[in-house]
């Protein structure tokens, strides 16, 4: 039976054998948010650096850069880390150079899966369709904030066990945890995340509609996959 | 003011600065809960060994030697992982050298802290009582399973920030995590451990009676603290 994991922070990776899993990175606030968005509004291609100097470099070869360094948008990049940026028409069949603290990291450490797609609230039922029909085993890898645990990213870990919990058995204690939290917090999820570290770091950056935003379910059906290091619809 | 974090598995301890926390470690299944046990029946001290072979080495210095490894008592030890094997009066008075798979290793990691104690369900209390009127700010340390992250030591550190949220504040998301996950399972913890992958585990292993004597609270005042490398009361 396939079986399910969830790596908590990507400073957890080197515990996890993911030759034969599925990945899912999440990074709700707010990476993966945008991800999906952008393929929602018609980009080609998301390309994820780790290091912002190589994502930077794309601007030459034609691509959008995209990113931010601590909830920042980085100083000469053409657009920073809100979801409302990515959903214009000027981004159609365009290529995005996209870095990140956070979630283009968790990309990174997760390249050796056996496939890699991006999650998020909002294409949470495609996520979990695409799961639900596929072969392998999930591991849910967390963005985290530099490598320490956050709330939003593990409620979206625990939807997912949650939802296919009749289907897929969990492998250990984290997805446990991340489901227990989900069902806490799953009525009111703004309410819940209000004292979480990362929204009152988010909030004080005044982009209270984009957590609302980032929190919404299903707006879109799009599932990401990583293919040769490029993100593709 | 004072503040609270938690880290949810030793292989996280490199994103916490503990030169001036009072780290307390926490092994609930069952290597602090025996360190409290036997310090509550007058062993002399306790030195922890993350090294199986340095631990063994010890019996011939006049050492009672125990632990575990994979739930399952060392060859050639006296003693093993069960705190019912802490309770006897012929542990009185004694030395002990102690490793565990996952305990001792992280006493091993918090080295370097301010001061180091030892945290259980069973001396809760007196451990929530230390840190309320300690000067130092806490990281709460769970030693996990291999590095990963188990239920039982997060129920341990959110029934801690429980305790202590009108006195200490909160410094990151885990101990709000935590918090969660304890008020959900405080009623019945030994059912709502009941799937964690650790319980199913030992139950495995026919110690089922450990679990819920693990899971009882205040049942000592004791408090153990590290000094120079070694366990006293």
């Amino acid at each position: 039976m396939k079986t399910i994991d969830v790596c908590l922070s990507p400073d957890l990776m080197h515990l996890y054998d993911v030759s034969d899993r599925t990945v899912v990175v999440v990074d709700i606030l707010r990476a993966t948010s945008c991800m999906v968005t952008a393929f929602a509004h018609g980009v080609q291609s998301i390309t994820p650096f780790a290091d912002l100097e190589a994502c930077r470099a794309m601007k030459s070869k034609g691509y959008i850069t995209s990113g931010e360094r601590n909830g920042e948008k980085v100083p000469g990049f053409d657009q920073g880390n809100s979801p409302f940026e990515y959903m214009t028409g000027a981004i159609r069949g365009k290529k995005i150079a996209f870095t990140t603290t956070n979630g283009t990291q968790a990309i990174e450490k997760a390249k050796g899966a056996k496939r890699i797609i991006i999650g998020s609230f909002l294409n949470l039922s495609s996520v979990v369709k695409y799961l639900l029909f596929g072969d392998n085993s999930v591991l849910i890898v967390c963005a985290g904030w530099k490598g320490k645990v956050n709330l939003e990213d593990t409620l979206f870990a625990g939807a997912v066990v949650e939802k296919l919990k009749n289907h897929i058995e969990t492998d250990c204690d984290a997805p446990l945890a991340a489901q227990h939290l989900y069902n806490v917090a799953k009525d009111d999820m703004v309410k819940f995340l209000n004292a979480s570290s990362h929204v009152k770091r988010l909030n004080r950056l005044n982009i209270h509609k984009d957590i609302e935003y980032c929190l919404s379910l299903d707006q879109y059906q799009v599932v990401p996959r990583l293919e040769n290091g490029v993100l593709l619809a």
